[in-house]
């Protein structure tokens, strides 16, 4: 069985593999009214592309995504909305050496346990290029909460490369979109670029660990007990290929602190509740606090990799393979805008299911 | 809006505040024709009751689940289970210190901005009781297992505790049940032992961090691309109280890896693939690759401590709180029953979802 | 696999035998600060109890709900709400003539084939009895309604019984409560009466039309495509035991009208538009048009009837059945309350949908 | 709010409007391994095209059904499979005359209150043009079931045209292919056809009934108490554009049936139980019980007619309307093929949901 839908109220069903002759996003529950075009959803999708510095797979497609239903004179009637991205870069590529072999450390071997097909073509649904549709969703969702929210701001970046953190005393929000890593840290970027360029050469490949924070985010969002804002947000970052854990606010070393260390004090601000940290990461019982939402993820490195490595065949011999072609050092370095895209449908499915409540917002502190 | 429903097929509602007549677990989609019976229910209850040590709540309660409905003559009938918990220890407490005060790190603050209510009873659905009716779930999931897939053992044990972790090397499965700490590092436990008892004197708490495995999982199971196997286990995690992150196999680790020592290499053993080692914790591409499944989560520590906490009353004015009360220094103990149910239950619903399958493990390899 | 839930955001699950320690609904999704207690739901039971004259089954139970879950201090919290019924007329009764046999015309063979389990006490889940649980669901939806459309009324009545249908020139909504029949034509009602007796007295049972009318719907409510309002209320209706179709304003008839008949013409009111007649049932393209909602269901005869029917036994051997008990010789009777609570809960559930669609309500007409 | 997603474990959505780009269903949970291509699923859309014979509208699209994604070398590979139909014939218009006004009996009205969007090109999402994609998904489902449970057939036919019947002791199965209103009786269709003629040049529509059947159905499925098979079949037929009844088995007569008339009695055949008729419609508490599955619905006769209408433009102002164009003066022709693939989805669903159950067919009599 597969489940290819996201969310509660803004429901995401991407479809489609990387190498059939398109792939897209059906999006259900958006609501009605938003002003949208192609371009405005292009833009996110540019920032995604591969192929853009020596850094990612020098795979080159357009990305050019069409809305194909759901929009009427420029803004969304509140039908399904259809987005597709043709595939138009399917060179006649010679298979053999994965076609008959299993990746290590690659969704190859469980798919075909699963489901008993060898789509050999690039990984079918497990290839990274399923996220594109996700950062088209993204766009739409970000469109929507640009009219619902418009204080709402979401960024990602990346905070670790491989073994190599940034430096918090260095954050720059502006810095961010200056290097081709999306690092606030512009040291730390330097750091990478040379440390990518010699895996690179070597044929391996890295992990890192991406950060996505959202501002202005309204106090109240979050539908406990089993759709927290934590718990679907850790469900949509794990959900994206080669991810291995999600961490919230003070995440894994929230276990190292005392209670006095990691509750954030309160005080009375002009505009109500203001806290003196934010270990709990904007979320405190499944719930946001008005504070930044904060999440972090860990990618793990590719395994497409040029170095030999022991695996099977598809008829179960062991065998030896090395997996050329066009694939990038560091797949964190997109994942950052599809965890951006992530962000914003799991904030505006809250923010509907929030708005539908009865009395919501009734709890006004001071 | 709350959504107090988790599963695709088998589905657990959990129900009940922790100070109210009762609480407990709308089991809908278990199979028919599972043994069971209140006392298979009651053993794992008993695991994770309060106040069995020192370095757990002394809230005494039986916490005895009784079965409503949806079984007849000792076995599931496939009709909704339900698992009532009653609450016997509902002391008439004096309230007046956190009725009128929002504790720091904790959800008072936020359910009131939601719903307008301050149900302020122990802290109402975002009380750790909540947990109860999810081990009882977890019970039934249980014994379902035992007939699906009698091999497959969960053992959830605590990793560490504050700034200490467990030594691997000593890791001994047997020692998980021989300390109060589910700890599988005998030597560790009594380190344990000494700082929590000095935590628990000065009044705070501290955070943890629990693993739990699955043997024997078969390969195949997942449901990809927002149903993956990790994704669901990510959010069962996360959904539990004051958990800050869920890491899978290497987990945040992966980050620093590269992908030569990231992939776990395959070849083949007498049964079907064999893996060199489990990076992967057992999941690859959101499926199960038959390997041990192995999460972990890290538990912040309690916001209900002795130590005075700037906070704010209902009314918004600025105050000090100290939490006196029945209260754990580290929740984290508690937690791990919970854990072992939540795994319970999503292995239980995908086994269910992959049963369901054309074609299911026609990927016969070897 | 079984489905106990109903609804998208008002979600209400039913569980429970008829022969077991209790039953209930669980529901989530209710409204934070609803006033409600135990009394105003028992209306609604009282109304739905069997045993209140002879035309009904004159098994007795007080069918007393207690609310176990989400309710403090008078009002919901937003939090699940449960709600339980104690069986207690659980007289040991001699089942062996069905505990060995089939009723033709009941589900106890489907249930079966489907679960290999014969929980043979009075049809388990199949039996009418688990329609209380849908009543309480009701009464807590009704008070939602009362909070969130004050001026929406939902009145259920019988407009046929076997061969007899009411004269719509009688049609008084006051006569309703009147007579035991919940007829709204006085003189229907008495012919009734004297066709009952004569099939209770020859152990015979008889079918009915129930007509379920909300009249104070605004416009607007409805999720096309899959989750029109009329598409949920024939699925509300369906699901309720015995009933075999379901109608909307002219239902089956529309298949004789022509275009220039069925369509309702418009006109501008002083509120808005106003409808020369309602052949659409309130309803136009899933979506409600504020003039009264519609709905007509059948309910089969039972078929626990004292007549010897032809039927098998559990090990496939041909017998005969005669179904003695506390049966009714026409459950349409008690269906009238039942078609009530499910309308309810659509309604409650499509009006939370709406609130939460941003621009709601922006096509203000004139 | 919108929802467009039909099924539980086979996920339909359908997109797109009538004057779009294009239209298309998004299928996800179909099985691996089901052998499809384009040329199987156009065979189903070719029967429901429109402009095929006087009857029907003379709009000639070739809908011609491409899949985008899901399918490998012949088969379905457990991903979602995209169908895309293109819109080929928008002719430039002149919708002036709705553009501006409310069409009586349409949903024009409501989705203006409702979404405050006035699409006016041809409806729409509630166009009947949207059916196109539940044929094209319809017609997977068959290819699912053509694989899973090979003696299965779904047939659909009309059995009333405006107040014409068909006499079932003239029924005939291969009649029903052989005129253009897929009508088992050849004498009914004859009387059809000339009065059909008739309303096309007065310009006026008339309303039909359709019944499909499925025979080779296996006994058990059906999903009690939410999800039973005919509170599925209630919602997938009443879903269809214009339905305003669905009925099963005996339908609205079993109203005017005695207990002992109605019950179906069983006796013992050669492959188990055996029916004396199929008052129930092969379903009794929910579960198929081997017999023809038999639902039959109202369609209303299309608003879209020359004889003028009172009605409102959009601001509010009353005039009268004619609506010109391409239609159909009897939409249930055209709705004969999508009932089949509503039914084959809906079987289909309950037949994986079956699959998955633990112990399934446990049941077995004889």
């Amino acid at each position: 069985m597969s489940l290819n839908t996201f969310g509660h109220l803004f429901r995401v069903t991407t479809w489609g593999e990387s190498h059939g002759p398109a792939l897209g996003a059906t999006v259900d529950g958006c609501p009605p009214g938003v002003p949208i075009d192609e371009a405005a959803l292009q833009r996110w999708l540019d920032l995604r592309k591969p192929g853009q510095n020596k850094y990612t797979t020098q795979r080159r497609e357009p990305d050019a995504v069409k809305i194909l239903s759901g929009v009427f004179e420029g803004q969304t009637t509140g039908t399904p909305v259809q987005l597709m991205i043709e595939n138009t870069d399917q060179r006649s590529k010679d298979y053999s050496e994965i076609a008959a072999k299993f990746r290590p450390g690659h969704a190859d071997i469980t798919y075909f346990q699963k489901y008993g097909i060898r789509d050999y073509r690039g990984g079918g649904r497990s290839s990274a290029r399923e996220t594109a549709a996700r950062v088209a969703a993204g766009g739409l969702a970000r469109a929507a909460l640009a009219e619902l929210a418009p204080g709402l701001h979401i960024t990602g970046y990346m905070v670790q490369m491989g073994p190599q953190g940034i430096d918090r005393s260095r954050f720059d929000w502006d810095e961010i979109a200056r290097n081709p890593f999306w690092c606030p840290d512009a040291e730390a970027a330097e750091g990478w670029a040379d440390y990518l360029d010699g895996l690179r050469k070597s044929g391996d490949s890295v992990g890192a660990v991406i950060e996505v924070t959202a501002r202005g985010v309204p106090a109240g969002l979050g539908a406990p007990i089993y759709g927290k804002l934590d718990t679907d947000l850790a469900a949509a970052m794990m959900s994206i290929n080669a991810v291995k854990a999600v961490e919230i606010g003070e995440g894994m070393a929230a276990a190292t602190l005392t209670g006095s260390e990691n509750a954030d004090e309160i005080t009375m601000g002009p505009d109500g509740p203001v806290y003196s940290s934010n270990h709990a990461g904007g979320i405190l019982g499944g719930i946001s606090t008005g504070q930044d939402v904060v999440v972090r993820f860990a990618v793990k490195p590719t395994s497409s990799i040029l170095t030999p490595r022991r695996t099977l065949t598809v008829s179960g011999e062991e065998t030896e393979i090395v997996t050329k072609g066009r694939h990038d050092p560091c797949v964190g370095i997109r994942a950052v805008p599809v965890g951006e895209a992530m962000m914003a449908c799991v904030i505006l499915d809250h923010l509907l299911l929030h708005r539908g409540q009865v009395g919501a917002n009734r709890g006004h502190i001071g």
